[in-house]
């Protein structure tokens, strides 16, 4: 029966290092998209829009934006455009909305674009795995062409958007150089990052039986694990939570008990801080799953390492090597649960309204 | 044992309607604050930041702000401007950070204020209950004195320092008049409200057991709903999580069966997409609260009604008239499980690093 569980989505994993890549060189070959959308400084307001995971990526590249750019961005619920513009964004600004979807299909992300298409100050562009999909017809969108995938949940399409896009970025930045050559080296490692996380994923879920996974991480890292607590949501259905690290300590840490995972997804910026709160989380019972550039004597306690890499490099670039393990815990979950990975509860592949 | 349990967090729930007035009215007092830190039209960027619950209230604030201001803010984890800068904000922009903080103690908004007082265009200032505290010495802050709580959950300080900071921002927006009306109407609709809260929290707890509570809402709304989650993962320690609304049919969905409690606090700007949603959840089996301006044959599909009120008026300022019920549902919640609601579990009054 497992055997033939979650193909697409076991594949699909698999997949990624190709699927990086591809994303990468068609960035670098699309420079004059980068140019347009991302490089220009006049623009007052740059949104990433998605829905779902999708918007997971989205809060992951306008984190990147920012960082390397030093000019405003924000990601958006694609529905919040589309239904609460008032409460969300400026009218009247000058502004780039870049569509985020695997299909390009996705109702609220067309819709939310085609809202906004008329107004003055206002370009459209996406990124998408289908060059020829209705929010491509929209906006001029890169495509990631290799992150097609069979599987309703997002594995290689997520992580190879989000690493075309941070190329599209580093293209434009002040340290271009620096940032092309940390993404290129993201790409090479990741084939050992899917290797590693296979092995870690299948060890980490039958280390105890869990019956909540928290998912924790900062800024871009955030949106990773927003994605790593929504892929085992999806797959499993069982209690996930994910919430930016020291957010956590806030409240929500209540939660925490012997039966709990906590996985932290460490920023080398902020490495001291969530530690620590990896620490605390052990202390209440949890099993600590700690994600960071290397190990160290401060990740000694952890009980599971996962490497992310790219030593002395920037967290944005790095968030996309945390993804492997994530969705390997997800798909192990599931499988262990006797739930077919490729098929969850509820979902289909494009989301229609 | 139940007649002892929760009495601050009870009585603390029912003072609500008198903090807020008098929050409201100290504001209208302090105009010029108003004028300083909200009305500068030069200013580029405004970040309100906050921790748990008081990150929740900066969306909902930041979320007002950008309604009714037309101008760009943006809601932070304080965790976010200490730790991670680069990827969160724009140091070399005219700000206005303000700090949000019941006790104005909490480590993460005093270091992150601390950390950013040198910049040259940044100006501070704050909200809190505590005029004396150490980040009212950092920033200049609007103070809700009798949002001051005994109990380790933040009910009535959260929705007074709400409503104290929509106050000030109606009072320097271009429709002064109208916001500040529908403040008043909110204000004298509250006691209302916590009567109807608790009635109507005690009968949705004891319709069925539960065993995991789903709090989706949209912009303004969405900071409540998050609140709402809150509220009731500290005092019961369930399974609880929030979405924005149309998102949650993005892959999360695929929890909702019929042990599951989705509550929807509607706006007016979304009724029809927003009710859409809701009616499928309880296709899946779910029971479905509705909070909505009023009920209407749209929402006589609900299995309980919460009614917010001001008709005609905007999502903005209706936001904290959905609180009672949330706060009392995590209250009933954690005594029919036996709980404490006045002492989380692993949890303390001021969170301190």
């Amino acid at each position: 029966m497992k055997e033939i569980m979650g193909v697409h989505t076991y594949r699909e994993i698999s997949e990624q290092p190709q699927a990086l890549k591809e994303a990468y060189e068609e960035a670098l070959r699309r420079k004059e998209w980068a140019e347009t959308y991302l490089g220009d400084a006049e623009v007052q307001q740059t949104l990433f829009l998605g829905s779902g995971s999708s918007y997971y990526q989205a809060i992951t590249m306008a984190a990147t934006y920012r960082s390397w750019l030093k000019r405003p961005a924000t990601a958006l619920p694609s529905s919040d455009l589309l239904l609460i513009r008032e409460q969300v964004v400026l009218e009247q600004s000058r502004t780039v909305a870049i569509g985020v979807s695997r299909s390009g299909e996705s109702t609220e992300v067309v819709k939310a674009l085609d809202s906004v298409k008329e107004l003055p100050d206002w370009r459209l562009a996406g990124v998408t795995c289908y060059a020829e999909s209705s929010m491509a017809k929209l906006g001029d969108s890169l495509v990631s062409k290799l992150g097609a995938e069979k599987s309703t949940v997002m594995t290689k399409s997520l992580a190879s958007m989000i690493v075309g896009m941070q190329t599209a970025i580093a293209l434009v930045s002040d340290r271009s150089g620096e940032h092309l050559q940390e993404l290129d080296q993201l790409v090479q490692a990741q084939e050992e990052r899917v290797r590693e996380g296979e092995q870690l994923a299948q060890a980490a879920v039958s280390a105890r039986n869990f019956d909540r996974t928290v998912f924790l991480g900062m800024g871009a890292m955030f949106g990773i694990a927003e994605e790593g607590c929504l892929k085992l949501k999806e797959m499993s259905n069982t209690w996930t939570e994910s919430f930016g690290t020291l957010e956590f300590r806030h409240g929500p840490k209540s939660i925490v008990d012997q039966h709990t995972c906590v996985i932290v997804l460490v920023s080398d910026r902020s490495r001291e801080a969530e530690l620590k709160v990896a620490r605390e989380m052990q202390d209440y019972g949890a099993y600590v799953v700690v994600a960071a550039s290397a190990a160290g004597e401060d990740t000694a306690f952890a009980d599971a390492f996962v490497e992310t890499g790219l030593v002395g490099g920037s967290d944005e670039a790095r968030a996309v090597a945390a993804l492997p393990f994530l969705q390997y815990y997800g798909y192990f979950t599931a499988l262990k649960r006797g739930n077919n990975p490729d098929e969850p509860r509820n979902l289909t592949q494009v989301v229609l309204i």
